[in-house]
C-alpha cells in the first residue's frame, strides 16, 4: 500500500497516516497539498490531508481541491496535536531569536513565543522546519514541530507541549480513487441558486429527510465573487436510505451538488 | 476623527478607510488585527478591518475579534484589489530572486511568481513589505502591494495588475463603540445546543420569518474541539420587524447569540 501525505517525514500527516494504513504501508512525503492529490490519483493508492483543525479552523486549501478532484473521501482520523520547541543538540534556549515552523504552528504557540522573546518565522511546514535547521545548525533559531520529527532529524526537544491550549487537535481525511465500501459518516459540497432563501432551502432537505448535519463550512466560488460553496458533514451513507433521499431533493434545490465520499466517521479523542 | 486601520501606511484597509470616512479622518496605522480593535476602543473613533476576499475567502482572525469584542459593526465597503511588482528604483525585473507580501497576496499571485521563478517571502503586511524594501534596498528582492505603497515610500511599479483572477475584491467591515443608527444588513453570530438539528433548528428561525440570509461562516468554539461559533449575514435591521423576531427565536433556540452590527450594505461592485 502506498500512501501520500502532506509535509516532510515527521509531518503530523505522517503521523496520521501512519495510525490510518499501519506500519506496513510505505508513506511518501509532498510538499504541497496538491501534490498529494497528484500523487494519491496516480502512484499511490492513498493520500493522507488535513482538513481541520480544532483551533484553527478548516484548512480552506484541502476544501478548495476536494471540489475539483477525482478522489473521494476514505477515511477521517483524529489526531491529538502537541508542539515542541526543536534545536540542534547543544542550543541554549536563552540564545534563541528566530522560531520556525507552519504558520498555524506559530499561531498555536504564540503566547510561548511571545514570553521567549523571539521572532516567528513562517514556513512551508512544521517538519520541514527541523529538517532546515538540522542542515544549517544556526545558533539563534529553533523549530516548533512534533517529537516525532526532532527525534527523525537528530535534534533536541527544547520544551514539550507548547501550545496555548491543550484542546489541540486535527482531524484529517484519506483520499483515494477507490471509494470506501461504506461508512456512517458523507460529506457533500453545494453551491445554491441565485435567488432568495436559496441556502435554507438546501438545509432543509436534509432536515425533511431526518438527517442530521454535524458541520458546515463555506468557500468562495472562484471568479464568482460573493458566491459560496457550502461543505457539509452529515451522518449516513450516501447512497441509502434518508440521506440517499436527501441528496435527490438537494440536487432539485440547488446549482450544483457533489458528494466527496462516505467513510467512517473518526473516534474524535475529545475530552 | 480618528479611523485605525489594519496595516502600515499604503495598505489596502487604508484605502478602504479613506473611501468611507474622507479626506479629513486622521488615519491610524495598526500592525495586528488586534491593535484596530483596542486602538478603537479607545483613542480612535472607528477602526477598519478586513472580513473577506473574494478568492481567499473569510479572515478568520476578524471573526474570532468581533466576538469577544464590545465594538459593533458600523458600515461594509468593497474595494477592488489589485497588486503590483514594487522594487527599489533602478531594479531591473530579471534580477529578483525574492519577493515579500503578505501570504494571502503572495496566494493571488502565485502564478506571475512561478514565471518570474522567485521565492514567495511571507510577510505581516503588503504595505509592510515595500516599506521594508525602502530602507533595506536590497537588488535581487520586490514586493506585493498597492500602487498607492509604492508611491507613498518611493519606490517603482515594475508591473501591475499581476493577481491570477481578476475578479479580486476585499470586503471590509468598520467598527466602533458607537453602532451605527441604521442599515439594511445585520451580523450575527450564534452558538449551538448540543442537539439533534440544532444548526437547521437555528436557520429555522430565519427562514420562518421571511428573513433572507446572504452568508454562513462558521468557527471552532476554543478549547471545545468540534463545536463551533456560526457567523450570519443577513438581511434587515435587528431591532426592527421580521429580524427583531427571528432574532428573539434565535435566543430560544441556540445557546448564545450576539448581535454584531446593523449598517448599510455595500454597493458591491461586482460585475
Amino acid at each position: 500500500m502506498r500512501v501520500a501525505f502532506y509535509g516532510e517525514r515527521g509531518a503530523y500527516s505522517e503521523q496520521a497516516a501512519y495510525e490510518l494504513f499501519g506500519a506496513s504501508a510505505h508513506l511518501i512525503p509532498c510538499r504541497f497539498l496538491t501534490d498529494v492529490f497528484s500523487t494519491a490519483s496516480g502512484k499511490a493508492d492513498y493520500g493522507v490531508v488535513p482538513i481541520e483543525n480544532s483551533i484553527e479552523g478548516a484548512v480552506t486549501q484541502t476544501y478548495d481541491l476536494l471540489l475539483n478532484s477525482k478522489l473521494q473521501i476514505t477515511a477521517e482520523h483524529v489526531l491529538r496535536i502537541s508542539h515542541c520547541l526543536i534545536a540542534a543538540p547543544g542550543t541554549d534556549r536563552s540564545s534563541i531569536k528566530r522560531i520556525y515552523s507552519h504558520p498555524q504552528a506559530l499561531a498555536q504557540c504564540r503566547e510561548y513565543i511571545e514570553k521567549l522573546g523571539a521572532d516567528p518565522v513562517p514556513f512551508y511546514d512544521t517538519a520541514g522546519s527541523v529538517k532546515m535547521l538540522s542542515s544549517e545548525k544556526p545558533a539563534d533559531a529553533a523549530a516548533i514541530a512534533s517529537e516525532r520529527a526532532a527525534k527523525l532529524y537528530g535534534m533536541d526537544v527544547l520544551a514539550k507541549g507548547i501550545e496555548t491550549d491543550k484542546h489541540n487537535y486535527t482531524r484529517f481525511f484519506a483520499v483515494s480513487s477507490r471509494a470506501a465500501k461504506a461508512g456512517n459518516k458523507t460529506s457533500i459540497v453545494f453551491t445554491v441558486k441565485d435567488a432568495p432563501a436559496s441556502l435554507f432551502h438546501a438545509l432543509n432537505c436534509f432536515a425533511q429527510n431526518g438527517v442530521n448535519l454535524d458541520y458546515i463550512q463555506s468557500r468562495p466560488v472562484l471568479g464568482k465573487p460573493w458566491r459560496y460553496n457550502f461543505y457539509i458533514d452529515c451522518e449516513g451513507e450516501s447512497a441509502k436510505g434518508n440521506l440517499k433521499e436527501a441528496i435527490a431533493r438537494l440536487k432539485e434545490e440547488t446549482a450544483y451538488v457533489k458528494v466527496l465520499g462516505t467513510y467512517m466517521k473518526a473516534r474524535h479523542g475529545v475530552v
